[in-house]
Parts: structure tokens; C-alpha cells; sequence
């Protein structure tokens, strides 16, 4: 079965929206970020990966996989009736990872990441000067498209959701930008996308408390 | 005849390489990254992509695709005989988007970003601090490897080759990681990675004069 490392309402979100969309069964290891221990054995995470960081999907092989890009795709491969990545081979799986690197590199990493991991104003006014601009490319793109990619839901889709989720707790109001507003609406309608919120919602809270 | 938007020795060139190692003909447009104008006709950058970002490839067919994880691998699959991306179906395929994510994610956005760009010290202290870490994964990996992904050459490590490079101008000097050390030199003694960075060194000079 395949096994994933997750810690609640991390990007790692992504990757368990995808799995329920594929209708995957996986093992949920939950890890605890700060500490860097897996919750249940109290065992080192970085022994799993030394990057310290989640997501961490455990193939069938063994083998482990991550980084959300690659760990979308391999989920979405697995199922490729389900058109959760168009195929290798149609243009559109370009745009995919398009959109999987914008997500992950440009409002991921140069503005959700300082923000909740670098606490002084010194490190968190460049990024938040650029976070408007950077949000207008997918408002825009969505200003008259469904989906992120072709005419259906794909793992492109359960990255954005993840990172427009965690904009509010960054500061950033997505009201702004109405298109972001109902397409974050749409995809919580879908009831993997609820079912998967739901869960790490609930686990969060009983890691604060 | 495709056309690639870059600025010298900015994360482009790893497009350029994959190009050069394609051997694949294209037409090759400079853009002043601060005052985002296209050089030569002078028009405006954002006109081509409102992300203002290099690379910008266009396609055959006039699309634009841009970030480096789609570029690179839209360039290597166009050849596909040469090995430079891991057949789609591969296991190894997933190792090339986990390298291209990691690299454009942690090293780049992560690092080098805010370093050329937020001149101030408050904004650079946290990046500084995370580096070493970062670059602690694909040096191990190098350890005993000639290449990022199986046993050629791949845009994976054009990407590498291309962040490495820019290192020594962020204040890192990657003599402490052997491993890297020795893979640059190997990389920069292909004749196609040497070609494109001597390219556009020569333009970079033009620029700063
Ligand atoms: N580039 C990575 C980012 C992974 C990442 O930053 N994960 C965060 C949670 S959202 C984490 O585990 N951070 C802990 C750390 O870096 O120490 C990816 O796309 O998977
Ligand atoms: N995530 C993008 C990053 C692109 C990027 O940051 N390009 C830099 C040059 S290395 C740039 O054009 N910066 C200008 C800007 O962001 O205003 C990718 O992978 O292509």
C-alpha cells in the first residue's frame, strides 16, 4: 500500500487531495514539523527523508518519493483513466507543470514558506510586496476557465486549493480577487477535496491542543 | 524555429543548455530583467509573459511556456532519442521532476532569489541560514553519482549546473561539498554546457557596461 508522510494542512494537503480523488488507499503517517518526529513511534523523520520536509510518498517498491510536483504526477499516473494529469505526450501535461512549479516555487516557497517560518518583519516584507502580483497570474487565467488545466479537475488543482487555503492564515485576503474566490468554492464542493480538508483540519486541532 | 526569452546568466541559461545539448536550433531574445524591456526592439516583456520571468519558450506553434520544470522538460522530450529526460512510464521520470522541483523550489526561490533581489540584511539572514541544509541533499547524492538522474546527462543537471554556478556570486562558495565541486567541473567540461555559458558570460558583460 502506498504510505504517506504528511503533517496536517501542509502542503502534503495536495497530495492527500489526490489520493482521494484516484480513490487510492495509503497509510497516513502524520509528522510533526517542528520537532521533526513521526507522531505515533516518536521516530526521527529525517531518517524517512533527509530533506525534514513533507510530503513523503512511500512507494509499493519501497522507494520514496518527494517534492509535490513529482509526487502529484506519480499519484495522478496511477490512474490514468481519471485524467488527473493529461497524458505524456498532450500538450497540456506541459501546462501542468507549469502551473505545479508556479504553485510550488513562486507562492509556496517565496511567499507562504517566509511567512510561517521566518517570524521577524525584516524577512517577510519582500515577499509579501510580491505576493499581489504573483496571485494575479492565476486570477487571471481563471477569470474564465473552471479548472487550472484542460476542462477538468487535476493534481494542478489540488496544489492551488492547498496554497489559496493557506493564504488567510498568511495575511493575504483572496476576497480581491473574485475569480480565486469561487474557484477555491468550487473545489470545496468537490466532496474529495471536503472529505481530505475535513481530516487534517480535525488532526490540526488536536496537535495545538 | 522555437524561441527562447532569456537574460544572461539568469536561470535561462539551464533552457539555453538543454537547447545546446538538444542541439536544437532557435532564435534567442535578451530581456533587461529590471526595467522588463526586451532588448533590441525595446518592447515590453510583459507583453510576452505578465510573470515579467525568464525563461519564456515559444513554441513551434506560437504558445508560450514558461518555468523551468516545463521548459526543460518540453525541450528534452522533443528529442527524445538522446536521453534527455527519462522516458515518460520510467520510475525515473518522477526523479527528474523531484530534482526540478527541488532545485527551482529550495535552492532557487528559497535562496538565490532573495539574494540578488532583497538587498537588505533583515530579508536575507533566514535564506542564508537554510542553505547549507539544502545543499547538503544533492551533494550527498553526488557522492557516488556522475549525474542527478541514472547514468547521463539530463536537464535535471543543466538546472543544477546553472544554480551551482550562481552560488559563488551569492556568497556561497561550494568548496566545502567535494561532491559538488567535482560535478560542476565535470558538467563545464561538456562541450554544449561550456558553449552556453561562455555565450552568455560575453552577453552578461554587454549588459553591465
Ligand atoms: N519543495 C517542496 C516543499 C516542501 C515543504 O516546504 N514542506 C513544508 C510543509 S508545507 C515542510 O515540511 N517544511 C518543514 C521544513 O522545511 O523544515 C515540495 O514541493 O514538496
Ligand atoms: N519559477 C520560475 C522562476 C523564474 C525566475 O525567477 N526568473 C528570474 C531570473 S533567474 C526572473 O526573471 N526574475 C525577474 C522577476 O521575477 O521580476 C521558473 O522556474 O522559471
Amino acid at each position: 500500500m502506498l504510505q504517506l508522510y504528511f503533517s496536517p494542512m501542509a502542503c502534503s494537503l495536495a497530495s492527500r487531495i489526490a489520493l482521494m480523488e484516484a480513490d487510492l488507499d495509503a497509510r497516513y503517517h502524520l509528522v510533526h514539523l517542528l520537532t521533526k518526529k513521526v507522531v505515533g513511534d516518536d521516530s526521527d523523520f529525517r531518517g524517512i527523508s533527509s530533506k525534514g520536509a513533507v510530503p513523503v510518498l512511500v512507494l509499493e517498491n519501497g522507494e520514496r518519493l518527494t517534492e509535490c510536483a513529482a509526487v502529484l504526477q506519480y499519484i495522478a499516473d496511477l490512474k490514468p483513466e481519471l485524467g488527473l494529469a493529461p497524458r505524456p505526450g498532450d500538450p497540456d501535461r506541459y501546462r501542468l507543470q507549469e502551473w505545479l512549479s508556479f504553485i510550488g516555487a513562486e507562492i509556496h516557497k517565496a511567499f507562504l514558506f517566509p511567512t510561517f517560518w521566518y517570524k521577524d518583519d525584516g524577512s517577510l516584507a519582500k515577499p509579501r510586496a510580491r505576493i499581489e502580483q504573483t496571485l494575479s497570474v492565476p486570477s487571471a487565467h481563471l477569470a474564465d476557465r473552471e479548472f487550472l488545466v484542460g476542462n477538468s479537475f487535476t493534481v494542478a488543482d489540488a496544489h492551488l486549493t492547498w496554497v489559496l487555503l493557506l493564504l488567510r492564515p498568511a495575511g493575504v485576503d483572496i476576497a480581491q480577487w473574485p475569480s480565486l474566490v469561487s474557484y477555491l468554492a468550487r473545489m470545496q464542493s468537490r466532496p474529495a477535496v471536503r472529505d481530505a480538508i475535513a481530516t487534517e483540519t480535525a488532526l490540526r486541532k488536536t496537535l495545538a491542543a
